[in-house]
């Protein structure tokens, strides 16, 4: 079967279940986007191209952005940046300040608010203009310079984001913070906001199908740095879910609260879904759904 | 014999011992205190004052504070504040935001820091000019109008506060914590920051031993609120050492990192030591010797 | 008012409330018992008594008997006893064998299973015949040779007290158990088992009224012993309810799932409550409440 | 280059390197064997064979085999199997038995002791004869009649394994273990000794690279299970070093405090390493150097 077919398919079986899990209510712009959109978008590694839905309406990327951070930081670093910050699963939802705590302001994996946080600051440090400079770094990778920061969601974000603000400063008490606490939240928070289109992400994201090029053949990674990523992803990409996305689905990926999903298989595709209600764990309901029909009519899983 | 010659004799046996505990040095102001202060002031339930060494040389009284601004608190809210803060010891120092988080936001009680910043909260909805106003309350029940803050110290605690910062932000992200959290921190480093000598503790102190009435026969509390935070004093006043002190000790009492330690005999009497080095535990170690010396030689115990 | 009259007052305004706590249901032998039961006993120092209500029917003392082993092991080992058990509160009552495994094995305190596992295992290397020794030091303490273990009660509880194996395995992974695993369990199982009524552990408890020495003058403890262990009773006696029974009662005490209260008050007088119905923190519903109200008709507390 | 060569390289670069890790002391039977043992074995998934060094020589398989006890538990339960364990990283190594205390007794995955105490509690419910169906089990899969249990090393592990013990009766506590925690104990400790060399151990997991189906062709488990326990092995595999290897070598695997480790590329190969030394997570030190290597220099990953 084709691809645009198994993408279509999948999008008619979902797209009237009554159950689309729940649009998050702490962040009040996000609050707004309708639990009805769902876009499937895939890049394959030869470039092909396809889509369904809601594949080109921007959406708020959040955790998403917490790969690319990684990404542009190992530029800087390389593997100093894991004396900062580990590679294990956090597995412990309920009290991950507890956890950051008793590893003395070591965050599990660069995944974890804590551990973004810290590549938020690594990031700060080494770029000029950090803002400018992120954004300029996404936009070359998708090939792109539509992509912009969501600055309301930022700003949104950053009044009522307590528990990052407890993070920070517990990872600023253990000596895992050069910035300010203030000035970290704060590009942390931006990165976060970026919007994007599913079809942004996939080109964003083929990087890391593709061995650290982008489809114009320029390296933003070394074959290593790419294969750990991820890595990364697998073992941490879904919060408290990633054994299970792991066990589902078969695949590296990352999700964010904005509903959106990417899922990468090496040198086969890079898949990006949307949907904006959450299920009880954080990741897009329709989203893990859909990830997971499409690699059991596909056959197509890393396992 | 005689009180005088007891607190001399503990003077005496004290002053030379060669290991003084610690002064911290993660508070500039309080490094800079020599370790050979040592202070003892022992004031009656008849008003009779003894006092011996440096008890006359104001202090940072840190922690001890907390028990004068729950005092404060108790007269605005009454038994209410019970619903923000809990009365249990807190047994576990090594993680205490993990504590918080799993407690949801409700801290164990009001003598740990994240308990103590919800008292300066309930403070600061109530008091028209709340820095000016809990400085008076403390001159008042000590009669002294010399009592000030020490700004620099203030200053100094807050630039380098990030685990309280952690603790505060995690407090208002649990929805307990009704003013902007720098507020309350800045107020809060205020209160830590109260210079007083041995001689202006024991008076301040005396409504405890005093059912609520200071030495002029004031009520600042009803004789249920003072037995109670008598019974907190013993259940949690000295961090994880809480136990260790009604084991050793006997009595409730209070100790703060600026070396001082009040102790209340419920209509007997107030004892108040000072001497800057610490134990591992965080309370003075010269203080808690010289006060299991004084109830050992007296006798005079709550059990 | 006269301290019998003050006790039917409280067994008057008790004894037809409509919520009287729950029985626990884990115990089969326990949970036979009429949840209408209602004993009061009061012994001063002085040697005066006054009862009330169901003070002479026996019921199973359970936890209560951890403070009598606790001081009979005191006689065999003196001060080392704490190197194997701490004296702080717990203060954490939904993770007990996480508190147990952080701390490597030296349980909080020995009012906690895990304690009073390892103050089993004291006396099980240091008693000649286990059982039938320490029931002989209840006996004289007593002075009542009809007291009795209850063995259906003691076999009922080790065949599903999987929790406390599990303490009981993890205190012998790290070293702090001499004897083996299950000799120690069965040991600890009939000391709770004992079976007392309010008046004959009134008479028991005498002896930490009164400095260590039981009503026929006999000494048991040393003076510094008995307070110590009073201090222990008022830190640790109520599980997590420990601080509140300190600020709501204000007496050294100990409670147990049988639905029994001891409380001391040093030189003034032993109050044993029992009331079959458990609060949700596992002590007695009406024991608290009679308690409560002696402590505030009285005006008898130690704070 | 050939992959004999390879492997030959590989052993020649390792086995003289002066760090081999630390042969574990609590298990008397393992402490005898020799740190410079040293064993590759690969079996591709044409059925190709290549070794070097030590791997015709048996060990003790220990937490390799709890890979092959959940896949015959699979065959029972099927996917009702997830309900009673947790397919999530454990991300916890310092306080197991509170992340099941927390959790309400279901373990985070089949590879964590706990879980894999009730993989063999759900084996006890099905086998006939348990241990010896299983030992059949495990010789069919790898066509060879000469594979045995370690009874002593099975005696000696049960007869100091408080700790699991501890984790046996936390689950009986949480109902979640059916049989009795004694007959699941001596269950769980005969198939962790199971003795067997590197080429029998790459034989019996050669379904795993092969959709279930082990060498002759015959079906063990269903192509999905064969997935999913993949998909575990590689987020839970290697106790809290799992990230790291997934990091690393990239491939899902699983290792024993035996010294052996098994890793599966699916549908490219089985490779097998035994070398004693541990390194401080617990797998063994050249074990997964020599899988590094491998990864490296044949540049096969699943990422």
């Amino acid at each position: 079967m084709e691809y645009q077919n198994i993408l279509e398919e999948i999008h008619d079986a979902l797209k009237n279940v009554p159950d689309k899990g729940t649009v998050p209510s702490y962040i009040p712009e996000l609050e707004k986007i309708s639990p009805d959109r769902l876009g499937l978008y895939l890049l394959t590694w030869n470039k092909e191209e396809y889509g369904t839905g809601d594949f080109d309406i921007p959406f708020s990327i959040q955790s998403i952005s917490k790969v690319l951070s990684l990404a542009k930081a190992l530029n800087f670093t390389g593997a100093d940046l894991w004396k900062r910050v580990d590679v294990e699963p956090s597995g412990n939802p309920f009290n991950f300040l507890s956890l950051l705590e008793l590893e003395k302001g070591i965050p599990r994996n660069p995944f974890i608010n804590a551990g973004a946080i810290v590549v938020s600051d690594i990031l700060l440090s080494h770029l000029e203009d950090p803002k400018r400079d992120f954004l300029n770094y996404i936009r070359e990778l998708a090939e792109d310079d539509s992509i912009t920061y969501n600055e309301s969601v930022a700003r949104s974000e950053k009044a009522t984001g307590f528990r990052n603000a407890a993070a920070a400063n517990l990872l600023k008490s253990f000596g895992n913070m050069n910035n300010k606490v203030d000035d970290v939240l704060d590009f942390y928070y931006y990165q976060c906001s970026l919007s994007m289109t599913c079809k942004q992400l996939a080109r964003t994201f083929y990087m890391f199908t593709n061995s650290g090029k982008n489809a114009t053949g320029k390296t933003f990674l070394t074959p290593s740095q790419a294969k750990r990523i991820n890595a990364i992803m697998l073992t941490c990409g879904f919060y408290d879910e990633a054994g299970e996305f792991a066990f589902e689905v078969g695949l590296p990926g990352k999700s964010g609260v904005g509903g959106g999903i990417v899922a990468i298989h090496p040198e086969k595709y890079c898949m990006v879904t949307w949907s904006p209600g959450l299920n009880e764990k954080g990741n897009s309901l329709l989203g893990m759904k859909a990830l997971e029909m499409f690699t059991t009519k596909t056959g197509l899983s890393i396992f």
